[in-house]
């Protein structure tokens, strides 16, 4: 059965004949705020996923100056709130959305600067692609941000950043707010509108109580909807794909797929997602791997850490340098290439496909 | 502190001077595809909930004429698939939704006629405020609709309707399409033309296996993401509030608050609710009695079913009759106020609400 | 391998030769109250369940006039607090254990008696094979006994039983005991002499709650560790087994084997088990029908509650007549051999066996 | 109300008069295996738990010499299987159970030794109070055994030991052989005579797929019954405790109690306990630091891994040196005393409890 012409049968077949008649049916719809459902069924419920959103890529390279502008141009503080420039979806235009549910921004603080504390219900984290020298400050705790960490900044918690140095610092912001925003579920407060800790520590109060592996505090047996450990270095990252890597190596089961390691970051109270809403993982290709060619509901966004590779994203192939950015919409194909050893940050919202039972994958070759 | 100005604040305040440099900046950020925050976080991120969707009252004794209009000049079968009204919040148009979450439409089956079966991810119920005579054919099983029961159609599960009598029959179709189709989670497949079993038996094989209290047939240990009972009967849901009332009189906790008997829906492999994303509830009010002002995260959808009242939506108050549909949408005030002893259906997105960790609720005098 | 041999290799094999230095080393461990190994191991860690519990069956005929002697020669009341004469595992002895885990015993109340309230951390559970009149006040509400019915006591709810009738009547009583006197998990309290209230209800306030299928009330959101639901009367369990066998004869799948109906007993606000250490079935063979021989970890015991027929426990068959009752020990086959129609109440420590991950069952022709 | 006589009279209270027809009674109830309740309540449901095992501690410089003695006159090998000698409670004779649930020993492997490969249902583990050089094979994998190591060898998994060194070494080995005796719910099978690989790595696989604090390797989605992550070494622990002392310097929530830091050993797929009937913990006490007396239902098992004080159990107090061990059986109290920094290992039965729903604790000052 050709599904295209199926969709057009849904969407416009069988329309009744115009009529006077019809026409005061429509009125009286239209006056009792009523909406027939044969005049848009195609539209409403297609055959698989047909998202507004497109696959798109940011290169870092364009990024990145336009962010060094902002920060000598757009203060930051109350009001603003946060340098935050929004990656947004041609195809959600005129909003600031990469995805149907997702954020991603690069946020941009001088030297020197703090960006004054609030909270929201939207979950939050930061990871930083390159540079230090900020910390973020969560509930009132410090937490370094450096290259290749994770930063986690759960929905209602209180947190402003800090530049503890004379350069400027950038990194990608991502959040729930297009979910967050349709699905009218905000709450938002201000706090202090300086942070309220400004020592900066190496390790944060929740890595020193919760970053031993297997290893649970016994002040911290109530499980909790986000992860207490907020903050995921780069070194153990790098090591636990290393070791996958080299166990493949030695003929053990240990990578996702051939010549391609990955780790989800977890909350260790639960070994779930991080976030109720936002899943955070991070792969590495050995140079010449290609990924299976994959399709999943929900929305995916990578972004290049190391290395140099391409994406094929619904048969098309962009090339990626570090710091590049890319969406994969629902139901779109995507396919990693890797020319050298090539690591990616990834985050998705998965937990709500799958905490709503919408969750369905394919691949192809 | 006002909150409406911090809310102004937080959209407005501290923007850049418009400076030549600033509009270069502008330019670059939007040949990149890129919005920065600072022009748009109010909107972004309320201080609460400020949903587009309006909190609104259909009258049933408009709804049914136009129902039964479309009878007359609209046909149902392959293509249109069904011939359903859909109720449309004022402040979601052009979308035919009721509110950003969910879909409820008058779906309308003239005498012998059948709407042929497809199957969607998206979750489906009928509610029947009034009349007999409809089988639904919910993967190849008949279940009869009568007045006062729910019939659950979860995601992916093929379904048709026919009318077995020579009278036409209208009643209340609950979806998360809203949901679906802005999150782009929808998949679709088209059935058979005609339904696959016109026997009319007065119980489907669900009930038989499943509607017995407590009781859980042993070729049904496997729990199931949405409830495999799938008709809900009346004359089960009123004696449920009957006996909470009675118990009330008698000295025992047993309603929800004083004179405000409910039930809630559920799966009975998990005790939870009857599907992933949407909840099913009845209420019974004493005559004179008035429900607590309740404000919740996610949208609410109520029908009557009997008796006489009103509800007070954001302050105003607007009078029901049976039939009468309402929606309040996320975070507005609303208090169900009883004339006659009365009776109301009530359907929500609070499953996405709580398995998110969104869900908020305040209640005031 | 042959097992056995292995079985008492381990046991026995490779002791080290007897010599003073040996005697003197034995001597030591007993002064440090040590034990090895190695003198023991067989019997420690068998190659399979291998139970000091033995199959027996007991049978009804000659356990009831003994259970009405006693109403005539022991007094029931505080101190001794109950006339029940438990089922005594003859591989078991000098305990009352009708295995390792469960506690059986009949119970036996005269006209116009009364059982005094008392409440401990067992779990209890009554089943009336036959008679009535008997009310059991739980936690103060009075519940029916009837037979057929199931009647649940979870461990801490207090608990007392008054016979309303000038005829006595005798039920069966399950407990968690061996388990909870082995296990040191045991706490006891003595309540009224009395029971609390003397009304006799059909209907306990438990099933006017909750005894509507997939209904639950909103004043009863919480999860329980055991069932809210506390009275499963025969005439919902007699009807789910016709349905079952029903939908068969329809060429439907409902049963759990062919000519085999069967329901486990629910606590409906998780769907799961009505006790955490109990769980409770009833099982409806056709005349003629033959279940698989079965094997499980975890030790179960049946009570015909009708129907003639007969069981294989281990290789030798037992008839079986109504009220008489066999426990099949851990691992033991057992096989259900129904002559007439054929009706069996079941309980079992699968709970235990499950949530410790205990649990493994074979079946074999 | 005084416990003891309420409990004498539960058990001896109310005996019926010894006449002719109750001597024929109790002769037809022991011709039917039939024992009443009346002469036996107050031994099977206690007031609260009264355990037949003891308080009781083992000190390890006596317990070693007769491991070392063991080590000349007993082999090791197929058969006998291990060279371990039981810790056996006083109260539990003949058996050598440490507690009703509980089986602790040490176990001595000589120089260049192996002990042959089997698995069993018995959940087991190995805590390396001093010494190195054995590697532990579990399902082919070697694992390094050193001081301060926890090491686990789930049910069902296949494990040897060897010994690449000239010096011997003995370790603690702990399981609930004592709970799955007497429940019933052991299987045995023997593997390889000799270990499947000598290798000797510093990291085993497990470690190096799951050591990563919050990170979930892609290739291990799947929940697992048992910790993936089977080793948890002492520089991680050790760490973890250090650290919890110093946040409570700095004035955090941190420790346990004030002094006294602890920390759980998890399943990292779940966060919760390691093995499903076994709980393993690590505590350190300032010097000069006391516990809270606490009671717990289950019971404790600790051994001393440095430091020196003492345990208070049930009123008596107790020296305690590097490398002793007591138990704390169910509800007897026991406070921890703190002469020097104190380092404990503790495994209890807790996950028992609490999955059965029959953990209590309660302190006293």
């Amino acid at each position: 059965m050709n599904e295209e012409l199926d969709h057009d049968t849904v969407a416009h077949g069988m329309q009744p004949e115009d009529t006077p008649e019809l026409r005061a049916l429509y009125k009286g719809f239209q006056e009792q705020s009523l909406i027939p459902l044969w005049t848009q069924l195609g539209d409403l419920m297609p055959m698989h996923p047909k998202s507004k959103a497109v696959p798109h890529v940011w290169e870092w390279a364009k990024l990145l100056p336009l962010a060094e502008a902002s920060g000598d141009l757009v203060p930051v503080g109350r009001g603003g709130e946060r340098r935050a420039i929004g990656l947004a979806n041609p195809g959600l235009a005129p909003n600031a959305y990469i995805s149907p549910t997702l954020w991603a921004a690069i946020q941009y603080l001088g030297p020197r600067e703090t960006a004054p504390e609030h909270r929201h219900a939207q979950n939050a984290f930061r990871f930083v692609v390159e540079g230090e020298g900020v910390w973020t400050v969560v509930n009132g705790a410090p937490v370094r941000m450096s290259r290749g960490d994770l930063l986690l900044t759960p929905g209602w918690a209180y947190h402003g950043h800090h530049n503890n140095r004379d350069a400027p610092m950038a990194w990608l912001d991502g959040l729930d707010i297009p979910f967050s925003q349709q699905m009218d579920v905000g709450f938002f407060e201000f706090g202090s509108d300086k942070v309220t800790d400004y020592a900066t520590p190496d390790f944060s109060r929740g890595e020193r109580l919760w970053a031993h592996p297997g290893l649970r505090p016994l002040s911290g047996l109530q499980n909790t909807v986000s992860s207490p450990l907020a903050a995921f270095r780069w070194a153990h990252t790098d090591q636990a794909l290393s070791e996958q890597l080299m166990l493949e190596d030695e003929g053990y089961p240990a990578t996702f797929e051939p010549g391609h390691a990955a780790i989800r970051f977890t909350n260790p109270t639960t070994g779930g997602d991080v976030m109720p809403t936002i899943r955070c993982q991070f792969h590495r290709l050995r140079a010449g791997t290609e990924s299976v060619m994959r399709q999943e509901v929900g929305s995916n966004v990578f972004q290049v850490f190391d290395g140099k590779g391409a994406v094929n994203l619904a048969g098309e192939t962009y090339p990626l340098n570090k710091g590049d950015m890319f969406v994969a919409p629902s139901w779109v194909p995507f396919q990693l290439q890797a020319e050298t050893e090539f690591d990616l940050f990834r985050f998705s919202d998965a937990p709500i496909m799958e905490r709503l039972n919408f969750m369905r994958t394919a691949t192809s070759e």
